[in-house]
């Protein structure tokens, strides 16, 4: 089964994800799955093995594109597809070198928390490669679907520069930013400023709509949710607004809980992703009630599939029935989640 | 300095922690520290260095009941001892060996991913020692001071007895839960008998008070938080109110967000542990008003120190003015905690 971009591009067709973002309701409503493509994917590891290291795939674009449509072409009824890269893209154009030891994550040297940032050399052109991938989803994806493009929040982004790889509850990057409030914004402030320039660069190159990933906002003291999140999150949003005021950002504070409110009143993202933990029905009553939520299927219960992913998927479609909602799951999809279950969520929510 | 337990147990004193636990406010607050022992105080890892390792200080009632005491020795405006154990043991108790593997964490076998619980034989002799640590520091302890026991939650124990160790996002017992509800709730069922028991022995050999720790419960979909934290807690503080009526329980369900709510009205805890990523400005006001609340303070802000520190109490002290408090850390204190900040803390809450 191929996509056929051709045909499908002679048309203006309507996107149903955009729709979504932008307030209306569809039903069914349209779906996407985070991290989307990835290892339980059959042709992602094949691809995987033939061209070397995670970051050989993101920094070759031919690559990269095909990786971003492989879902697209096993599941057609999905209604995006999400840019194949990473968040720490940011940090490597920021300077700091990247490599990821396999089965231990990322490494980036030096560490902020002993490194100043003046030390680090800006390579902005690190981040070219990720536009032309951009260019080549573009190129290829059918009219109806929506190119998601990501980064991560300056926060979360934060806790890798600051500690040089993945860390135990972010106790680094909390530490420092107790100790130290004026470094510790000021490495804030550069990683906002490129994410601009990194956001706008993939909007230019195709994007229709953002997504900001902040994996661990949900460490954080309540004071430094606001000041670490929040703020951030709000500059860096009404930033995009203002150079590209109809691109739709989704923001998706995981693990924030109860201050998911606070987020969607505070940040002016266009629409809000939930994680599994949060319940839909508090969402749907608590939650400003035109703006649109995404989420928020439990990983788990895909992989355990069947009567539990039945039931998982229902409570969902009906807590947010009345609002412009999109599909996803609460967090991203499992290595081992089987493929036939993945095409029992769609056959769900899709119908069919 | 030396406690004088003889002196002091003359008088039946007043113990302001279990006046608070009972719905008294007062002012100051009572205030102990989670974990309170451990590797941040040098009598402690003189004591480790002496006695081997972990699993056999918890099993040297002797050295249990030092270190017990240890914090109050060295901070007496300390309301509180929390008995020196681990959740593991009711695990141990049901039949899993138990290590303690250092640098990685604890390893039961058979985990029961794999493992049925029948093949399990129970040893409850394992428990007797520490009931044997509750009466000699219940023989020591000034009568001011609260003697509080614990255990894990039924959900918590579980994820580390399904994956036969810690677990990434408690992967393996939420998809055993999902995928075979029956089995899974065997095991929950097996862990509150057990842990019924534990803590009834607890009470019996002295403990004034319980804490439920249930340190996982933030990763649960709302449905599976209703099943697998809510209704086990509710089951095991009502079987616990009708053995021992007057035995207040402090539930702590950490990363439980905005669902810390349904906690608190549904499961007869006497009072509610929050974790420091909480606004307890927000817990004030939603929270059953004369609901005891416990915590909260970020354990990277005692780290910092400081100003930094003296903002967050202040903030804690302020947001929970109107209501029975009892001063905590929102998590455990971290090992590189400076006992300087700790006085600095004690101080800040106490006055002096």
């Amino acid at each position: 089964m191929a996509l056929k971009p051709a045909n499908l591009r002679s048309t203006q067709a309507d996107k149903p994800l955009l729709a979504v973002l932008r307030g209306e309701r569809r039903d069914p409503p349209p779906m996407w799955m985070m991290r989307q493509a990835g290892r339980y994917l059959p042709e992602y590891r094949q691809l995987r093995e033939e061209k070397g290291s995670f970051l050989d795939l993101v920094y070759s674009s031919d690559a990269a594109a095909e990786i971003t449509l492989q879902p697209l072409m096993r599941f057609p009824k999905l209604d995006a597809a999400i840019l194949f890269s990473d968040i720490l893209i940011v940090p490597f154009a920021i300077g700091q070198n990247l490599t990821f030891v396999t089965g231990e994550g990322p490494r980036m040297t030096p560490p902020l928390m002993t490194s100043a940032l003046d030390q680090l050399t800006a390579s902005p052109a690190r981040l070219d490669p990720i536009y032309e991938t951009v260019r080549k989803v573009r190129q290829q994806l059918p009219p109806d679907k929506t190119l998601i493009g990501f980064a991560g929040s300056p926060w979360t982004v934060s806790t890798y520069m600051v500690a040089g790889q993945g860390s135990r509850e972010q106790a680094e990057a909390r530490r420092l930013a107790y100790a130290d409030p004026v470094r510790f914004g000021e490495i804030i402030a550069r990683i906002e400023e490129v994410t601009l320039a990194y956001l706008s660069g993939q909007v230019e190159a195709g994007a229709d709509a953002l997504q900001l990933f902040d994996s661990w906002a949900g460490s954080l003291s309540p004071v430094q949710f606001e000041q670490w999140v929040i703020a951030p999150t709000a500059r860096l949003v009404s930033a995009l607004k203002s150079r590209h005021p109809k691109i739709p950002v989704i923001g998706f504070p995981k693990g924030a809980g109860g201050k998911v409110a606070a987020y969607a009143r505070e940040t002016g993202v266009d629409a809000l992703g939930l994680d599994e933990s949060v319940d839909p029905l508090w969402a749907a009553r608590e939650l400003p009630p035109k703006l649109p939520l995404q989420g928020n299927l439990d990983p788990l219960a895909l992989i355990a599939g069947g009567e539990a992913l039945e039931r998982a998927v229902k409570r969902i479609l009906d807590a947010l029935a009345e609002r412009p909602h999109i599909f996803n799951l609460g967090h991203g999809i499992l290595q081992d989640t089987p493929i036939a279950h993945v095409e029992q969520l769609i056959a769900l929510v899709k119908g069919g």
